[in-house]
C-alpha cells in the first residue's frame, strides 16, 4: 500500500470545502430569512457540531460513487451533507457526559462544553432531522422516488438496527466483552452502516442497475470493515504511546477489537486483503474507479 | 363547551389501541426476524418511551384529517405512528436530566430511570429515526411524492424550525423571560409545529386540493394554539392545588405564559373563540367534520 497521491488529496480537500460551504449555508443567516424563527443559539450549536473541519470521507464517497455512475454532482453534494449531519448529530450525543463524556474534538471544545448538556441534546436532535429535510427538500435535484429511497437507506444506516443500534451495543460491551461474532456485529452496524450507506447513495442517485448497485454496496461494506480496522490500530498505535510501550493487547480499553483479539499483524493482513478485494469489486469500471480505489487505501493507511 | 360525547370517546380510544398495535408490531420481536442485529436493550427502552398508554391525539388528529377528505386509513395510522415516534423521542429526551429532569410520566419511571441516561439518549435518537422509517417504507400504502411530502413536512414541525427549535426557546426563557410575541412564537414551534403536521399529513395522504390543504393547515394551527392554552390552565390548576390556595399568576413557575400574562377568564374566552374558529372553518364540510370539531373541543376541554 502506497501514500495518497497529491491528486487525490486535492480532490479530498475540495470536496470537503464544497460540503462545509454548502452546510454554511443551509445553517446560515440566509437560510433564516422566511417566517420561521430558528433560535440563533440553537443554530450556534448546530453549526459548532457540524463545521468542524472534518475529512468530510463520507461525503466524498457519495460524492465519487456518484461520480463513478455519472449521476448528478448537486445531489450527491446534498445527500453527503444530509449525511455528514447525521454523521456529526451521532458525536455530539457520543460526547456527552452520559455516554463518552469527552470534552475535546478535533481540539475544539465539544457542543455541551462550549454551550450546555441540553443544548447539545437538542443540537443533536436537530441535526439528525436536518439531514431527512435535506433529502427530502425541493432543492435535491432527484426524482421522489429516489428521494424516499433515500430516506429509507439513511434511517435504516442510521437508527436502532443501525449506527444507534451499533452504539447500544457498544455501550454494552464495556459491561460484558462480546465474542469476535459480536464484535464484527457491533463494527458493521456502528461505523459500517453509514460508509455503507454513502456508497449505496452513490448508486440510488445515478438510478444505478441492480449489478452497478450490488457492486457499490459491496465495496461499501469492504471499506466499512478497513474503516474500523484501521481505527482500531490507531487507537493501539496512540495506547501505546501513551503507556510507553510498543506492544500491547488493547486489554486497557476494557472492550474487545478484533485486533486485540487477533494482534497487529494480522489486522495488517487483513486491512490488506480488505483493500484487495475492495478493488476488485471494482475492476470493471477500470480507470475510472481509481478515486475509490485510492479511497479505500486512504482509509486503510490513514493515520488520524 | 360540553364534554366529549361516548361516540367521541370510544372513536378515540379506538384509535389509540390500532396506534399501539402497530408500534407494538413494528418494534417487537417479528420486525426483528430478518438479518439485522437490533439491540434487545435499546428495542426494550424505545417500547418504553413509545408505548405508554397516551392519548394518542396526534395519530387520531392524522386519521380524521384524513378521513375527512376519503384517504387511505392504512396511511394514515402508519403517518400517526411516525408522528408519535416524535412526540415520544422529544419526551424522553425532555425528561433527560440536562432538561426538565423527570423521574415519572403517566405515573411510570422515565427511560433514563427504567434504563439510563445513555440509554434514553439513544432510544429517543432511535424512535426519531425510525419515525422517517415508517414514513418511507414499501408498507405505506402511498406514492412517493405523497411521502417525500410528507418526510418535509415532518422534518420541518420536528427540527430547529419547529419543535426542537421551541423546545430550545423553552430552556432560554427559564433565563430570560419572552415577551408576548416570544411566547407566542415559542409555543407555535414547540406544541403547535406537530399538531398542525398532523391536520396538513391528513391533506398530504388524501392528495387534496389547495384550499382543503389551506383549510386543515389553519384548522391545525387553531387547535394547537388551544392545545397549549389549555396546558397554560391545567398548570394553572395543578400549581393553585400543589400551592393550597385557589388563585394564581403562574409567576411561581418562572416562566411566562399567556395564562399568566392575560389572566384565567381571558385564556378561556379565548379557547371558546379559537374552537369557535376552528369549527368555522370546517363548516364547508358540514356534518362531515364533527369528528375533527368534537376534537377541537374536547382539545380545549381535556383535564389531563
Amino acid at each position: 500500500m502506497q501514500d495518497e497521491t497529491p491528486f487525490f488529496a486535492e480532490r479530498l480537500q475540495a470536496a470537503a470545502l464544497a460540503l462545509e460551504s454548502l452546510l454554511s449555508g443551509l445553517l446560515g443567516p440566509a437560510a433564516q430569512a422566511d417566517e420561521i424563527a430558528r433560535p440563533a443559539h440553537l443554530l450556534e450549536a448546530m453549526r459548532h457540531g457540524v463545521l468542524n473541519g472534518g475529512k468530510r470521507l463520507r461525503p466524498f464517497l457519495v460524492a465519487e460513487s456518484t461520480a463513478l455512475l455519472d449521476g448528478s454532482a448537486d445531489a450527491a453534494l446534498r445527500i453527503g451533507a444530509a449525511l455528514e449531519c447525521v454523521h456529526c448529530y451521532s458525536l455530539v450525543h457520543d460526547d456527552l457526559p452520559a455516554m463518552d463524556d469527552d470534552d475535546l474534538r478535533r481540539g475544539q471544545p465539544t457542543v455541551h462544553i462550549a454551550f450546555d448538556e441540553a443544548t447539545a441534546i437538542l443540537a443533536g436532535d436537530s441535526l439528525l432531522t436536518f439531514a431527512f429535510d435535506i433529502v427530502a427538500a425541493p432543492e435535491t435535484p432527484l426524482s421522489d422516488r429516489q428521494k424516499t429511497a433515500l430516506v429509507l437507506a439513511l434511517a435504516r444506516a442510521s437508527g436502532h438496527g443501525g449506527m444507534a443500534g451499533g452504539q447500544a451495543l457498544d455501550l454494552a460491551a464495556e459491561k460484558t466483552a462480546p465474542d469476535e461474532a459480536g464484535i464484527v456485529t457491533l463494527q458493521a452496524m456502528k461505523t459500517g452502516a453509514l460508509i455503507r450507506f454513502a456508497c449505496e447513495a452513490g448508486a440510488i442517485i445515478a438510478d444505478a442497475n441492480p449489478e452497478d448497485s450490488r457492486r457499490l454496496r459491496a465495496f461499501g461494506e469492504k471499506i466499512g470493515l478497513a474503516f474500523q480496522l484501521a481505527d482500531d490500530l490507531l487507537d493501539l498505535t496512540a495506547d501505546a504511546e501513551a503507556m510507553g510501550k510498543a506492544t500491547g493487547k488493547d486489554a486497557a480499553r476494557g472492550k474487545g477489537t478484533l485486533v486485540a483479539l487477533h494482534g497487529q499483524a494480522w489486522a495488517e493482513r487483513e486491512l490488506e486483503r480488505l483493500v484487495a478485494e475492495a478493488e476488485e469489486l471494482l475492476a470493471p469500471y477500470g480507470t475510472r474507479s481509481a478515486v475509490l480505489v485510492e479511497t479505500a487505501r486512504f482509509i486503510a493507511n490513514r493515520r488520524s
